[in-house]
């Protein structure tokens, strides 16, 4: 027997699909469909994040990014707007209808954040906070599981496992790439585990092609590898000035090159007759 | 200049000496000293505990273990006692006069571990776990940070500045092993790192040789090479009957065992002239 | 300057395409093509090969793979059928009129192969035995250079550079997964390896997913991501019988499934305009 | 069963011990002994090297580093002087005594170096390159394999199997760091490795502190960390002049600061009875 079990497509054959209809526009995420996530890696400012959400819902995004709290590798590096951030934020999906999704870092965040956060982001330090996962297992509001920086494919179904025996199982798997001994590259893109996930688990997955290779010109070929890797949908950093962007500007797209991405992961999809 | 500052031996050229008088024996950590702490992976019983513990008192350990929140990767296994746990900890506490080691898996747990316990731990899988980070720079009370599984040697001083950001410098570095692809052990000593950090920094460092390797076959060996190249002192893991011990019984010694491995401590101790 | 020159798409900013033209069939390899290479991990018999040579000629395959000399962990596995394995892969040759790729593990088997291999191939254990290189950098022949276990981009670069620098420009990359911890998978395939590559030098690059992943359930799709991600073509393992197979077994394609991952891949060439 | 069988110590429980006999002096190596090998990274020159060598042997090294054939991973680096640096050192075998360690790159090279030289290394680069292993399993003269750049222990142990089953059991192994995604150091040494190779194997097994840290200032204290984990000794990098040494002098010690070194090891080796 597997260590995970809930997580295991022998205990639930049929994927699971999950259907985010606590904003204005219902949105699917799971086999069968490509999902779109973008925004910039953390919200700066209001007027340029309502005008980036606006940009982004006009072409077709279907989830927008929303960080406002940002887990630093360093103490003096700007760490997100935190609860003002969280205003703009408001307003982004008052505005564009479209359903936002916003890390938590601290379990005493969560009771401000759930009303107004659609899918509520663990990330990749934070996959093995297990105080915190068992939380997330006790509320009825979709999780997004980033893989831990040298995480097992293993320990990350468990870590969703925690999730899962708590009740809630509208959990997204998202690779952001895993820690190796490249320097040129932020982390290495862990392929594989999109086609392995699908067999292993019914649970949905995405890839952050931003995190994963810290290049902005690498972020459209992962992209479409992602997609012909059966991944259910990209998360993807837009900004539109990635020089001034606070922080993770150079893994940043312009709109317009985000444009150009979304062509083709189209196209991607009409070949596997999937809704985008 | 590097990106940790506060953590820096060229911020503090003197090497931080940990004081812990909040137990009965006083007990020094760093420089100049070789701090044995010693106890099972977690308390499993009031009996046994509190026997090992006199146990090791009598061969002469300076700190417990008393892991009573145990962070594991499955959701089904053993978790530690808990706060119940607790009590047996405070007993041991009062019968040895030792201080005590215990981790911390959740901010919110610190209120009541405050006064019962010596130093504070936090595990590798929450050494980025920044809200914990930031509670305990708040806090007159030691800490000891793991490394993080796959974490580099700047990352980890930089956990190790959140801390001293907020006003804690009472921070002791354990190096626990790294993740690398030797199926053999369970992690990989980094004693390089043991080495590295004596010159990039202040802070005391002490080796896990139990969690590094997970054989305790290998445990002796790399306790010996971590004296040896500097360490402040060893973290150990002993079991009365390992065979039945709930969690790590493979990594952990038998009292016997570890008697035959502090007297090779204190050999290598006295020929650097540190104070066991 | 980047450490590698030669490589470097600076120095040919002109994508290099390797026309093999030693074999009846003339093939192409490199930007614009999607060059399919297929066969067994080792010519086990000549029955079983030519029959298979056949069956991948007739499924579209430019280049027959066809390994003879394999290099093996433990010195008591099957080695491959060396010298009288080049008859039956002559034969190959003939029959199908396809050009084939040979690993050569030995510089003093270069003479005996030269004129009966079609591309000669450098496997990931000899991606630095330079004596190797430099003699393959005299040569007039195509050279498949696979990625050491855990070259960087740049060491894998710099060992094409030994070639280029002996002379020889017919180079052609291969990704076959590089060594991380996760135990599920033989290696991880690096996608954005190739991502990397396509700006970084004008070298053709293919993959090989039978290689990287171990598990044949998982090369159909990170076939497709390689092709997505803009490789050249890709490097599969197919076997008639795989529960049979002397090596390998569990990462090859029956021709079926080959025929299955064929028509995909054709898809995706000409979402691209490719020649396939 | 162990997939290694000859290099098992099931299968020969007494420890090798190497006899070296091919040069003026005799020297012993594997259990009960401690041998310091020393030089530079590469012979530079004739005098530079004679003048070390006087130097080294008058500090009590018992076989000398001479380094002639240097695997580069540029072509465009210094890569020894090759067979005129042969003579320079024959010279300081018959002016000092001592026996040579001399690495081989290319198996046509076997012949000119075979009477000349007193221990053949193979690099880690070519820890699998078969057809080198096997050449050295026929002959008679003790081979140094250091392990592969990200080996596993049983890949390396099956490396040693291939010259053993040519009927060589002359082999020392020698640990030179591990690949990681540390970037403060070269490589990252896996003492652990020792401990566990004293465990599954009886032949000896030395350690190469300059290689696996990359850094002279860390030589000393991983030094140390070798011979109380175990190691039957070290090899490491002298130069008279490290700032001006052709390869590796940010790692090399200079003879005063090795002086102070084999100081230390000696009281360690005196410690555990070793003959040094």
């Amino acid at each position: 027997m597997k260590p995970f079990m809930l997580a295991s497509r022998e205990y639930k054959p049929k994927d699971t699909i999950i259907e985010i209809n606590s904003s204005a526009k219902k949105v699917f995420l799971g086999e069968g469909y490509c999902t779109l996530i973008a925004g910039p890696c953390a919200v700066e400012g209001a007027e340029e994040y309502l005008d980036l959400a606006r940009i982004l819902a006009g072409l077709g995004v279907h989830i927008l990014r929303a960080g406002v709290f940002k887990p630093r590798t360093s103490p003096y590096t700007f760490k997100g707007l935190g609860r003002e951030g969280m205003e703009i934020v408001d307003q982004a999906r008052l505005i564009t209808g479209l359903p936002v999704i916003t890390e938590i870092l601290d379990v005493r965040d969560l009771e401000q954040l759930y009303d107004r956060v659609d899918i509520l982001q663990v990330g990749s330090r934070n996959m093995q906070n297990f105080a915190l996962l068992e939380e997330l297992g006790q509320i009825k509001r979709p999780v997004m599981l980033k893989r831990g920086l040298s995480a097992t494919i293993e320990e990350w179904l468990l870590a969703a496992e925690y999730i899962l025996n708590g009740g809630n199982d509208q959990i997204i798997l998202c690779e952001r790439g895993i820690r190796t001994f490249e320097p040129y590259t932020r982390n290495t893109v862990d392929i594989g585990a999109v086609a392995l996930l699908k067999q292993l688990s019914h649970l949905p997955i995405i890839v952050d092609p931003s995190h994963a290779t810290g290049r902005w010109k690498m972020v459209a070929p992962v992209a479409r590898a992602a997609i012909a890797a059966g991944a259910d949908g990209i998360m993807v950093e837009v900004h539109q000035d990635p020089d001034k962007a606070l922080s993770d500007g150079k893994q940043s797209l312009t709109p317009e090159n985000f444009a150009g991405l979304r062509d083709q992961i189209i196209k991607l999809a009409e070949l596997d007759k999937k809704i985008i």
